[in-house]
């Protein structure tokens, strides 16, 4: 066991890169010594103790660095973290070094048992939590202040003096993953467990969710494919699909907790603490006293925060709620016009023609939702929020709300004041089609082929015909080091929330809807997989142990379409029929279902655990064993107080 | 520090009786003996390590003990059930004997720093959990079985061995709190902060809701009242308080979880942690092994229990309700044959006749709850449930369903399917004040006479005229022995749950519940105090965090009113003139309005923190020392093993 401490004290000699750094061109000789020497340095020194060696290329040394730590080392890092590991009896325990002998496929000698993207995740734990002691300032940069605490690399990389902190990808491994993803065309689950191995959790959690979100359509889609073959439009017909749209979407969102439940407790994050949270590295503000930490750190006033929440934000917002309104009318005038044209010069091509108005419209959706997406980020992170979560929060929100309108004013205005079911099938087929080829080409494709047309400029710039196996490690560098960075997976969870509203809201005039869902979303999975593999850098691992605030947004989304769905069918001729004498009643009838079935949903949402038994059965053993632990020291420490009293 | 711990050998002179154990008469000498023999039993040995004493009255020994503790056992028990209590740098901390210093007020010779109901908690929660070693069975009783591991307190009960356990009262203590709290007349919050030190947290939490609940209902009557005086009956003035009394109702429900919030983290009950759950005492099974605490004890198939509930339960609550429904028939009958009779010979007095039948269906209302609350209890029991939460929980689903349907059954009927506004609010006056009236009868004033005749020939018994204070500890076991018992809050809250429901499911019809609803608290505060005080035996204290269950049903009964009030108001005549043309419209805009109100119920719900910022900040406080105690420690491992390895 001495041997296996020695690292403390001297540098492993089989050194492995794991996390890339690049510094600025013309970074100086003093801050690299310096912030070369704090990675370097011991724990008891404040340092992060891991290893590190500069990329040497053929044009010399280029300022980016290599990361990497002893088995050791990462096996103490994985303890700070706090990851969950399985142990030998199949049980899933918070890993601490002293027990490290009771986990599943621990060995001293096997560097395995933290997967690469654990190992990364670890660094970058380590390099964040690298901070200051009493220097006051960056070496050799006077204007990047520094106080005690403050976290070097977040200052560093406000500063411009990082350029970025990026894993490396593991090629073999990469090669074998996305064989088993996208490689061969093949029926069957994706290998999530390989998925969140590489990428980590956050990302694996998304696939996940996107794969049983593509099966959980698909009874839907397939009831509504006979409408669309034989034409179905009586209304008993349609009340049967909505009602089961409702009732269905209601139990796959409550499911999907239970699944997601029992995927994290495997990975270990749905029991992992969560980690105390520091300030967001775009947060600034004047030194104070931090109440919560008692630290020295920015502190920014919250009502200047509410101010320009309430005084720029909100009326912005709402600016860009009517700008969006606005084009909506545009879009009728177009729409009207092209209605005109084709009644007076019918023929094959003006009927085509009414397409168009509706296609534009989609494509200028897509295009304010992608602008908006910009100013949203820009305000939010104006508004100068302490904690990424906030900042995430009020971005979401805000996002959420105008892609919303955006996406379904139109259709609403359709249903609800112009009454024209034939228009709003129309409309509805046209967005959601047109969104869909419009998301995939604009997410998947153009990065690809940008990236494609790159790496082989690039390749050839090496004058080298190698295959991406035989690149050298600073060939691999330089290629990742270009690629782009993915931005996490909002815009892809976005895009599913918008596709369930396209599908759910409105699913009784358009029971097709699922059927170019779950198209859409099988060839999203493969282009999603393509995009993580091929087009972007490596992310870093996130644990996480559910999909946050987007399992509100989709019950939500749920709720509206039990109203939305139940005046449609009211509305429809055929139930119209049904009630000749009193239109009364059967506003009276429609309102009694809709609260018949919101009141089913939420006894529904109460009644179905959130948790699978046996998760609950195992989180209440841990729970018991950690109590009973507790009670035991407590016992022990009376019982030494006592022996220790007796002998004294 | 050293004679402070001679405790452990030795007992203490200074015996301070808390609570009182009663045997059956004529039990076993050897069972007596084993259970004081293990009671004063060495923890170490397995015991409680507690004082007790037998009760020695003038008719000489009565099976009737005293049990005490020492100072230091109490200390120590304090930390076994994980107590907070306040440091002297005023935030709140889990206490424990090593950082006792810390703590306000403490000093080795301060016997008040825990409050005597917290000292009954730690005696209770001791004895509790002497568990049975290696006894099979009850030593005499071999009837009664044990298993290593099991309650011998809890057994002790079931086999009725052990009559009763509660502690005793402090009468000087509760002089003192019955003068502040009751004794005089005055305006002023009750003192929540005593009731607790004497009761416990979920006592003084119950009369801090019932406090609030009278605060929050006051603006509510007041301006109920000149609906009263003024007779206002126009539709704006109507539509204008439903609106109110629903905004209101949910920022009642909101608020009232910061000021619970306030409280229990003032009390330290917020930060308590949850004990690990032990099957409730009535609980029974053939010996298993459990799968979570992996110990040998009763196991009770759950699909058993599932069959008893739907195959038994389910079909005996709906029989109820068909019941309630059947004499709710019957009333309408009577009111039928009073309005006839009084149509027949117009008198004052058959105008009063017209009260009679709905006073006699509130008293009926009132014995049926009663009657089915007994059936309830026996059900639930007999479905054999493992905790006691899961027993709670299906208790109050049943009460509350059949309690819900009861009393507004009637009411929903003369409103939506009679069509009698005027019946309506004669029906709910004579509803709400005839049971109030029936509660505080039964529930408080019925009790205390009999206490007060019992104890009168209790004295004349012992041929003494001493007044409360003189009375000997052991007439004082004597009286408080054959005192009722108080079996919780539910019935408390139940009653409060049912006014909410009279106050706001039909308020836009009579605006007056409010205020009776005013009056009735102020004197039930009385009441209720009295109840506490001076009839029943004193109860354990439980700590409680929030009032559970009873937040969401009030919230649902919220949420029920909105949709009753806004249907109330598009029936009312002055809204129907406003639409002369257009019933649909009339109907349309109601159904709009409410769901814009449930929108903005959910909105502020979500909107309005559960926690002040303050206690936020202080709560954030304390997980990050927590978490940096964590990280010391591993550091501080980790350190000292590599200084080991060094020295080796």
């Amino acid at each position: 066991m001495v041997e296996s401490w020695s690292f403390l004290d001297t540098v492993e000699s089989n050194f492995r890169p794991l996390v890339v750094i690049e510094l600025a061109k013309g970074t100086k000789e003093e801050t690299i010594e310096w912030f070369t020497k704090r990675i370097v340095d011991k724990k008891a020194n404040g340092g992060a103790q891991l290893l590190i060696k500069p990329l040497v290329t053929e044009n010399g040394v280029e300022n980016i660095y290599l990361v990497g730590a002893s088995h050791l080392r990462l096996l103490l890092g994985a303890e700070t973290v706090g990851l969950v590991k399985e142990c030998n009896d199949n049980s899933m325990r918070t890993f601490t070094y002293s027990s490290r002998k009771t986990f599943k496929h621990f060995a001293d000698d096997n560097h395995n048992f933290l997967t690469m993207a654990e190992c990364q995740y670890i660094i970058k734990h380590e390099l964040e939590n690298l901070r200051a002691k009493n220097e006051k300032m960056i070496p050799g940069y006077p204007q990047a202040k520094l106080y005690p605490g403050k976290s070097i690399v977040r200052r560093l990389l406000t500063s411009g003096i990082l350029v970025q902190i990026f894993p490396l990808h593991d090629r073999e491994e990469l090669k074998k993953l996305s064989h088993s993803w996208y490689g061969r065309v093949k029926v069957g689950y994706q290998p999530l467990d390989d998925i969140r191995c590489y990428f980590g959790e956050t990302i694996a959690l998304y696939f996940g969710f996107l794969e049983y979100f593509t099966f959980a359509l698909i009874p839907m889609a397939v009831i509504g494919i006979p409408y669309y073959v034989f034409a179905w439009e009586d209304y008993d017909k349609y009340v049967m699909f909505a009602t089961f749209n409702l009732l269905w979407s209601t139990v796959i969102l409550e499911v999907w907790k239970r699944i997601c439940a029992i995927l994290t407790y495997r990975w270990g994050t749905l029991l992992m603490k969560r980690q105390f949270e520091e300030p967001r590295p775009g947060f600034h503000g004047v030194l104070g006293i931090n109440p919560v930490t008692g630290r020295e750190e920015p502190v920014y006033s919250s009502i200047k925060r509410q101010l320009r929440i309430y005084l720029v934000s909100l009326p912005f917002v709402c600016l860009c709620l009517y700008f969006s309104l606005y084009v909506m009318m545009i879009y009728f005038d177009l729409e009207q016009w092209a209605l005109d044209y084709h009644r007076e010069n019918e023929s094959n091509l003006s009927s085509l023609m009414l397409y168009v108005p509706s296609i534009i419209y989609a494509v200028v959706i897509e295009i304010m939702n992608r602008i908006y997406r910009y100013a949203a980020e820009f305000l939010t992170s104006w508004e100068n929020h302490r904690l990424e979560s906030s900042y995430q929060n009020h971005l979401i929100l805000k996002v959420l709300v105008f892609n919303f309108l955006n996406c379904f004013a139109s259709l609403f205005y359709i249903a609800f004041v112009l009454f024209d079911m034939k228009l709003l099938r129309q409309s509805l087929a046209t967005l959601l089609i047109t969104s869909q080829i419009l998301n995939q080409f604009v997410e998947s494709l153009l990065p690809y082929w940008l990236q494609k047309r790159y790496n082989r400029r690039m390749k050839k710039h090496m004058c080298s015909k190698k295959t991406d196996m035989d690149l050298s490690l600073a060939e691999q560098v330089n290629i990742e080091k270009e690629m782009g960075t993915y931005l996490g997976t909002f815009d892809d969870y976005l895009e599913l929330f918008l596709q369930f509203g396209y599908v759910s809201l409105f699913s009784c005039v358009y029971p097709l809807a699922a059927v170019f869902a779950v198209l859409n979303n099988i060839t999203e999975i493969y282009s999603d997989a393509l995009k993580m593999c091929r087009v972007y850098k490596r992310p870093f691992a996130e644990p996480t142990a559910n999909i946050g605030v987007w399992q509100l947004a989709f019950e939500t989304m749920s709720v509206i379409s039990v109203v939305t769905n139940c005046i449609l069918i009211g509305m429809s001729p055929e139930v119209d029929a049904l009630f000749p004498d009193s239109k009364m009643d059967l506003v009276l009838t429609v309102a009694l279902v809709e609260h018949l079935l919101l009141a089913i949903k939420f006894i529904m949402a109460f009644v179905i655990p959130d948790k699978p038994r046996d998760i609950q059965m195992k989180l209440a053993k841990l729970e018991f064993e950690s109590l009973e632990a507790l009670k035991q020291q407590v016992r022990a420490f009376q019982m030494q107080l006592h022996f220790l009293l007796i002998h004294h």
